[in-house]
């Protein structure tokens, strides 16, 4: 999606080799107009997997999931981390690694909102390891739902996770592919 | 906003004589389409008011701040719970007790992302006491900032969160009020 490679590359901030920052846009300022084109692109994308639910983790991902459900016509679920949170004990759950932060976390979505009925899309804003969209995958598994694709805004292509996902036989569709980060120059790969 | 306040009573369920919970189409399922007549509602309201910022806290805020901040044409900026977070020290902070969870959390916005010039509706999914609010406060005045209004999905009008901020003069619009629960039953006050 060339609008978001653009601000990228015009607005992130690089630190070191594998890390860009993109909190002025998309995951703490939020530029609402530019998530409606990355919502459209998801669609566009994923218009014909006849998906019935999109599923995300909170909080950056909320955004993302809402605005893009528009285009689909679908309610959003999102994964609550921690326990209890006044969601009770009736509730699929799945361990997630942090490499960022260093710490395991508990996610967790009621299982009132997800069935075997449900053909999920899952949005995230960046994929790295892959560790959080692999708890996420857990839970639809547990509840019986089918995962339909990925659909990630900026995938770290010299980490992992979006490959190994592939390999599994996931369709993933990032938005935009960070190949590498050389001297704070972004290399993108798509 | 008689929509809103018809899915309070088909779907939220009552715990007690203070709680209602409403995680099938607010703060774990969303709603999407009724989000959006949310916002639409949130602007109809604050239209007037020269709005340039949306203020929220993570994470059920954000959905409905997303949505909304389309009709207002404005970004939307979240605060992050706890501290670090890959926000760095440029943050401005506050402490925010939660009566549910019995706990302080420091709430922060990164300096970089609010400023004097920003004129700020704050959103948020619920108001009971209104300490989540009175955090945001705290970060807007310490930016230099202006609070424009206050928009609340669902206040519990039976707690003074509300009041206590119309009190100090803010413009406190809160689309369903709830006036009391009773046995299940639950009143509105507007």
């Amino acid at each position: 999606m060339e609008l978001l490679k653009k601000r990228i590359l015009e607005e992130g901030k690089t630190i070191g080799s594998d890390v860009v920052k993109v909190d002025m846009f998309l995951n703490h300022q939020i530029d609402v107009e530019l998530l409606c084109e990355i919502g459209k692109e998801f669609h566009r994308l994923f218009a014909a997997s006849n998906i019935n639910k999109i599923v995300t983790i909170e909080a950056s991902g909320i955004g993302i999931a809402c605005i893009a459900a528009q285009y689909f016509s679908v309610p959003v679920v999102f994964a609550k981390k921690g326990a209890n949170r006044n969601v009770g004990d009736n509730i699929y759950k799945a361990d997630v690694y942090s490499f960022t932060k260093g710490i395991t976390t508990t996610i967790g979505i009621s299982k009132d909102y997800l069935g075997p009925d449900d053909r999920v899309l899952i949005i995230d804003d960046f994929m790295a390891n892959g560790k959080a969209v692999h708890g996420l995958i857990n839970i639809i598994n547990q509840a019986g739902a089918t995962v339909e694709g990925i659909g990630i805004v900026i995938e770290k292509g010299f980490q992992p996770g979006g490959d190994a996902l592939r390999s599994l036989g996931y369709r993933v569709e990032s938005l935009a592919v960070i190949k590498s980060i050389d001297n704070g120059k972004i290399v993108f790969g798509n």
